[in-house]
């Protein structure tokens, strides 16, 4: 399988962290979205939608939506909870995650580290929201380890992406402790904990 | 099952079309989200995100967001390919939905038709992504009569919710002639077709 995706993307690193858990081998190529490279007619031909990432299976078809993408290639693994309810959680985290999540807190960062922004700079909506998502992840980790149940599924893959950059937008996830912890739990599941800083 | 659903909402029209397209019985319970009835100690306790619709289970669990509604009461039906790569592709739409479609197309609706704001007034980004999305819509409708496949899944009934109302934002889907044929035949599958204007 080939991944296109720009490794400043949470979204797009969600797809490698999945494939190394499933042990699903893959090439990783890179898009630099911000020098335009997921808007040329070659990689528009992948998907029209032209975002990152977007894979491209062995029989050649491209796949598009990071969080489709992990659905589909963690397909019969661990990361996906075998009962029902339990899966519909992990789709509502994954839903909201998009909607509710990335919006404000990959914004935030986006912004600021990447186009410079000052955190004071940025739009009061995108600063309350993002702190109202980060209460929320809090107050879903009050009686568990990860976000579905007790086991790492592809809720706390979609989440922690971003997550766990959130001070590079101005967040201070001290703030959201139950939330800090989980970010170095499920790093330290995905083989991707950083040294702490001293 | 109860919904708890805002008849103004696509979102939370989905979750009754599905229901009835599966027979699965269940009963409406409306929720005023511009009274703040979405905002309520009983309303959090169901959801804490504050967002409409909301199932509550015949076991009496909740679950929240639309298309995670969707995708766990059509399990086992029609709505959702069989095959794996053509559920991937329906959830690559169910979350562009999210991502790309709704956050324009429905928030424009919403600001004109309940907010009172005139279509010039708009947000010059919201009305340039509409169309996009709208556009994207109508490339992916090129080969086929639904989103996946020859027959209706859940990527058409997620997207038609306000697809169909595009018009109440200010979106002319007469610009997109594929699209609105696709509205008219998946509303006569959902059986919700309106009578013609003359």
């Amino acid at each position: 399988m080939k991944i296109y995706g720009d490794s400043k993307s949470g979204n797009c690193l969600k797809v490698k962290w999945t494939a190394d858990l499933v042990g699903r081998s893959h090439s990783w190529i890179e898009i630099d979205i911000m020098a335009g490279e997921s808007r040329t007619p070659e990689f528009l031909a992948m998907n029209p939608a032209g975002q990152v990432p977007v894979v491209v299976l062995e029989d050649g078809r491209p796949l598009a939506q990071s969080n489709a993408i992990i659905l589909h290639i963690a397909e019969g693994s661990a990361l996906i909870p075998a009962d029902p309810y339990d899966r519909a959680r992990m789709l509502e985290w994954m839903f909201w995650e998009q909607y509710s999540h990335e919006p404000y807190v990959a914004v935030a960062r986006f912004q600021v580290k990447y186009l410079g922004k000052a955190v004071a700079e940025l739009e009061p909506r995108v600063v309350e929201r993002g702190k109202a998502a980060l209460q929320r992840l809090e107050d879903g980790l009050a009686d568990s380890t990860f976000l579905v149940g007790d086991h790492l599924t592809l809720a706390d893959v979609a989440l922690v992406a971003y997550t766990r950059k959130a001070h590079e937008g101005g967040f201070n996830l001290a703030d959201w402790p139950r939330v800090q912890a989980w970010v170095a739990q499920v790093e330290q599941a995905l083989g991707i904990a950083e040294p702490v800083a001293a």
